[in-house]
């Protein structure tokens, strides 16, 4: 099998070939179909994150050392399957179509007993502390964590509901209980989602299906072709961001509308979450989900006094994967444009992602 | 009647005699009993805040202006009622002992009509935009806003439910999803209260009632004395944070159990809350209450991959405040250690304060 590895932070990934491996006894061998490149993948290639005044090493975790497969969106076919596997309802067969969940933890302590291993302590995440999706080949230590898809779904839209699909689900999911507090109080909600890429375009298609007609969904991004891109996907306002519009009029314009009640920031730098607090109504929440790094700088008595509220979210739980696939299939979710590149183009892929020229969700195909 | 005016930001506050008011039409006039002095009240007199790298006008609304009858925690007796007060079940009648829920919005928009006027974005305060408890008579616009008090709560520990009582019940109830979620993934829960003030009291008395016997409750301060009363009232555990303790100190001495689910703070200064940030477990909730002033600076990374939430928790509803009331009858909750003065000496007791060297609340005794 081919693999891409990150061998030293900043230099090209090494692509080499080995052994395909066997499953362990519980999971199964997935022979790879698509693999997103995700944002993420570029601070674990520089193995650093901002935290505004300082760097940190991205992966906090002795467990996670160079060299590393990453890659944590992936796709694909059952290729083999363990000897112990979990003879539930519907096991897994050989010739399965799949998506992986990649957010596996010590599956011992309570948060994993409870179905919230993506926010275990001690996390085994695909892609980073196992090996991912930059292979053609990827062990799945447990069955479960490989969900079998409708047949109307494609593999390529498939592999987005690991990370970025996930991820979008999660966020409206915790803004909802904003927006429906918003939607008793005064008839009708405004939700912002900030940035127009891979994640605001699922973001707005969820929204649309999750929430009621009373919501308000704008999204805000530095690019108008996004924005005309959000429009077409159901965005019912749009407003620019560009580098010319000051904080102060971002604001104005939010208090228009007595502020946002639900903001959900997919960017989530030190510009755009201080912008975001400040374009909050009363008693709004900011759902905090970007990864580009920074510093929050709020004002503390504005927090206290206009009853706000800030929520992080690291991808979801393993339910709300299989919600969102189910949601995908039965509206009908339309995903966002996808880039198709090969294995061994990855290093360029993550350099024109850096450098913020990516149109579109990268997709390693492993049939190219 | 008598009452005390902020005249201008710093100077002596001015006692003067005026004649008791008529009552509105639907509401009522109370001869107050007590009347709490709160820290805000020390920004009021101020008229700024800190915002960590500004200051900002105390209240940014154009219908706040000076002179005012500071005070926003009273209690006291009904003297007389409006000609159109609503005549529901049980209306108010002369002599009838009450608390006052100052927290009056606009009584038009979907949050005062759907019991949220604490954060209408147009707030008529008691205090602040109306005459507050600084005065011995307080004019009260609608009768629902006094609340009637059972026999066994006296008039002195009634007051601070206006406020102080409110808000920590308001806190605890907003920390209570973070709690209950860690007893389910854990089968226990960390509490931490950061203050161990009046607030702090308050909260310890009321999480150890609301939440199950499977909550650790533990209060941080930096005066071993206020330590021993929380013990007293009911913390299980008591940290010093006196300034030799260092972040990094604090923040190892949260790890080792795993961080706390729920941090409620009280005191909200640009150190505490990043200390309190830091000091949260994985899907942990940081409750911001106090209002010292000051800027969060927290890291965006953190925030997402450990999925930490910050709540600001501004008072609380009228509903909020009647639980309060009954909690406290039936559960016999013990106050914070009060300390009497005059009206004449509020001026003296808003230094003392100034100072840190309050030893419990503060209430102005009109029989004195």
């Amino acid at each position: 099998m081919k693999r891409a590895q990150i061998v030293k932070p900043y230099e090209p990934l090494v692509v080499d070939t080995v052994a395909i491996p066997e499953p362990p006894p519980k999971g199964v061998v997935v022979k790879t179909s698509y693999s997103g490149v995700c944002h993420t993948d570029l601070h674990q290639w520089d193995n650093e994150i901002s935290e505004g005044s300082n760097l940190v090493q991205f992966i906090d975790n002795p467990d996670y050392k160079l060299p590393v497969v990453p890659g944590h969106e992936m796709s694909g076919i059952v290729h083999s399957v363990g000897s112990q596997q979990d003879q539930g309802d519907d096991p897994l067969k050989v010739g399965d179509r799949v998506a992986l969940y990649p957010w596996i933890g010590c599956g011992k302590c309570g948060f994993c007993n409870n179905g919230d291993s993506n926010i275990c302590a001690k996390n085994l995440w695909l892609g980073f502390m196992l090996p991912g999706g930059y292979a053609s080949y990827i062990i799945v230590p447990e069955s479960k964590f490989a969900v079998k898809l409708p047949d109307s779904i494609p593999l390529d839209v498939a592999c987005m509901f690991s990370c970025s699909g996930l991820t979008t689900y999660s966020a409206v999911v915790t803004a909802r209980p904003a927006v429906e507090k918003a939607i008793v109080r005064k008839g009708k909600a405004n939700l912002l989602i900030i940035g127009a890429g891979g994640l605001g375009l699922w973001s707005t298609q969820i929204a649309k299906h999750l929430f009621k007609v009373s919501t308000i969904i704008t999204v805000a991004d530095v690019n108008e072709e996004k924005l005309k891109v959000a429009r077409e996907r159901g965005a019912h306002e749009t407003v620019c961001w560009d580098p010319s519009v000051s904080d102060g009029n971002a604001i104005q314009e939010a208090m228009k509308i007595g502020g946002y009640d639900a903001i959900i920031d997919y960017v989530n730098t030190t510009k755009t979450t201080n912008r975001a607090f400040h374009c909050l109504g009363m008693g709004g929440l900011l759902v905090m989900v970007g990864l580009f790094g920074g510093q929050a700088q709020y004002s503390l008595p504005k927090m206290v006094f206009c009853g706000k509220g800030v929520q992080g979210v690291i991808v979801g739980t393993l339910q709300s994967m299989k919600d969102m696939i189910k949601l995908v299939a039965d509206e009908k979710l339309i995903s966002p444009p996808m880039k198709y590149l090969k294995l061994e183009d990855v290093t360029e892929t993550l350099k024109i992602l850096r450098e913020g020229k990516m149109t579109g969700r990268g997709v390693i195909d492993f049939n190219l």
